[in-house]
């Protein structure tokens, strides 16, 4: 050992890190998002962690939460990377990448991207510096279909059913409605409305009232209005007559009804209440412009979406002068995962992927054993070589703690049979290599 | 259409990105790659991106090339993401991590970890700022069984293997050979000879000699003993017997002989020459104490190393006051995958995962499409439905387009029969949703 100072090894903050029992879990949960959106058709992309400055701020909205790079030694004559900064979404680079790629791309180009993204914000419940999303995106020339508005929904609710979680709700509006419904009522500035409704999750419906009135200067009927479409929710596309009415009337309105019929039409073979028409959502990025999404655990209603997204015009339109609308949604794998394993009701996995240990008895048997180790990998079971001859109470002691199920006895001398023990069990019986399957 | 401003959307010089064919073929290598390291029994564990700076440096060796962190609008009174840096690879994390969980985990610790890392260095040919590295080490209390100096070759051996790669040799060596040797010659500062040594790739023999001879002050006779240990290469344990050979003895040389010579025996299964001993290398860090391994292509000998590693005492000893020494192997994914890429050998895949394209014939049928779509999923396969009713012409050029590589005609009217089309031979048959398999 030296003797040089030692650095205390320690968390930092809002960058999670798990033990291999939990990261194995998530890596099967992974598994199991990507194999659901490749289901679907969606090719993966994955663009670098760190785009221009210039092109994260695009949109100009979360420029505070940004994490910029500069070298530790930086000559003053090379300032190449100063105007680097991590993603803080994969939407931003998503839609940089479609620009870049634009003549090599099959459109209406379909894709999941699932990686790390970074906020320099203050850790708390929920929120993180570093953590996965994993998103699905459509983005097309001029027109997407409102196929997606449907297809989206559902994809993500298979990915989400198959993690097996808590009761969730997927939640959906549609901007067309909320704007058009404040057209109808001869409100100005629509989006002040939809900004201001969106808080009622933090400040309540007297707190909604009380802005209207004061801050956007609404009259009585019109904030009656607007707070009996934000009551409204349904399991189905009768909500549309709820909505209907209430007796506000505008094109925009129509439009956007038709727009959220279709969609609770489309998902209506989907379990009663995975996905609700909920009038009172809004998600707060202003490029939203039709179908919004917002996923909520139903035990947590505090806790933050779990995944969220909606339908937007142009938003490639930052980088390339072309219509490019798209649709996504994103699911908060970091932000899911850490809230089950938080609760205790994540089960946990092995600490290694191992089927079997082979035990090494003793020197003499060391190549007996390696060789039954390479046939067993040959028929591709994942099997750990003991590394070297020791007791065999010890080695199997080994494999019980890393959660590996069975335990491999190569012959202790020649012409003596294979054995394998079950340790679930403590069952021990005569195998071959060659013949043997895990049950 | 915004009349905003356009940001040009620009690759940026070290930070690769590929097209979606090309990130199959990718996606493909990353699933080989880690279920070779699960084959034998390595589990998985990731880091966060980012480590404080006292840990990236508690080694002090490759600050120059850290990218710290700043957030864009940073607070005078909160500068806690100050002393944050990208880690620059996946060893000196491992440590921190080893160390922070270290009475949470068994050993020896054996893991895999594939993540990006990030060096701002000047991007050239096979140099990265971001790129994968693809890592398993193994990490243990006081002393690591040699066993693994010759199980982390077979396995990165059977790894690349499985990627069917150019033709490629890892070559090994043993820092203790080279420490042994030179103190058997009576050198006072080994290390020095050893850094010396190990520019021969870039300045040649006769550099190396001169270098040798007046600043390291060493006798003809020693440096032409040097000369002769580093031009040895071998195929199997009998190079030993050339060491021995030169005449030069220590107790320390034994012993690196011995481990040599266990390493190439045990390695004697593999194909000839995809293992050599080559007494030349001995990786620049100074942490390697024993076994040090370094890959090349065997046709860009100039090329960059494309896996490399070696035998550590005692890495995490910046981080915790225990004796734990290692031995690792790192993939350099990006730099193979690159230069594949590059030479125009790597066969790139379709654009999208899809098995088939189901497809809309017009609206009345869409219905049928859905439901065939939803069918062949639950049976496993990976469909795209077509996001909308369109002549049947252009939903084929589109699949054909993406390289799915069959399209399905749900009947045009009730009653008719499902038909499939195989777009490679043109071949349309009858079909059903239940019982079709792709060929």
């Amino acid at each position: 050992m030296t003797d040089q100072q030692v650095v205390r090894p320690a968390a930092i903050g809002g960058f999670p890190e798990w033990l291999p029992q939990v990261r194995i879990v998530e890596q099967h949960w992974l598994d199991l998002i990507r194999a659901g959106f490749e289901r679907y058709g969606f090719c993966s992309v994955e663009t670098p962690s760190v785009e221009s400055l210039d092109a994260l701020m695009a949109k100009g909205e979360t420029s505070q939460e940004v994490y910029t790079l500069r070298r530790l030694q930086e000559d003053a004559d090379d300032r190449s990377d100063a105007r680097l900064g991590l993603h803080f979404d994969l939407t931003v680079p998503f839609a940089r990448y479609v620009a870049q790629h634009f003549n090599e791309l099959v459109f209406p180009f379909k894709r999941y991207q699932i990686q790390r993204v970074w906020r320099g914000e203050r850790a708390q419940e929920g929120r993180f510096r570093e953590f996965t999303q994993c998103d699905i995106d459509v983005i097309n020339v001029d027109q997407v279909p409102l196929h997606f508005d449907a297809e989206l929904p559902r994809i993500v609710h298979d990915v989400m059913t198959s993690l097996d979680l808590p009761a969730w709700t997927l939640n959906v509006n549609n901007r067309k409605v909320l704007q058009g419904f404040y057209q109808g009522l001869d409100i100005d500035d629509p989006l002040e409305v939809i900004r201001t409704v969106d808080k009622i999750d933090k400040i309540g419906v007297s707190g909604v009232g009380e802005l209207l009135s004061k801050k956007v200067g609404l009259s009585d009927r019109q904030i009656g209005a607007c707070m009996e479409l934000a009551g409204l929710r349904g399991t189905d596309a009768k909500v549309v007559e709820d909505i209907t009415a209430i007796g506000v009337r505008s094109e925009l309105l129509s439009e956007g009804l038709d727009e959220l019929a279709f969609v609770m039409d489309s998902l209506g073979d989907l379990p009663r209440g995975s996905v609700v028409a909920d009038l009172s959502i809004a998600r707060g990025l202003d490029y939203y412009t039709g179908t919004v999404y917002e996923g909520k655990f139903t035990d947590w209603p505090t806790y933050g979406s779990i995944c969220s997204g909606g339908r937007y015009e142009n938003l490639a339109g930052s980088f390339i002068r072309r219509s490019l609308p798209g649709i996504g949604l994103s699911i908060g794998l970091t932000r899911i995962f850490a809230k089950l394993l938080a609760e205790g009701l994540l089960e946990t996995g092995p600490s290694s992927p191992g089927d079997v240990l082979v035990v090494v008895p003793n020197d003499e048997q060391r190549g007996a054993a390696a060789e039954a180790a390479g046939r067993l990998r040959g028929r591709g079971l994942n099997v750990e070589l003991y590394h070297q001859p020791d007791k065999v109470a010890k080695q199997v002691r080994y494999a019980s703690r890393k959660g590996i199920p069975f335990v491999w006895f190569p012959p202790f001398a020649p012409g003596r049979p294979h054995e394998v023990k079950d340790l679930a069990t403590g069952e021990q019986v005569v195998s071959d290599v060659e013949t043997w399957r895990r049950p």
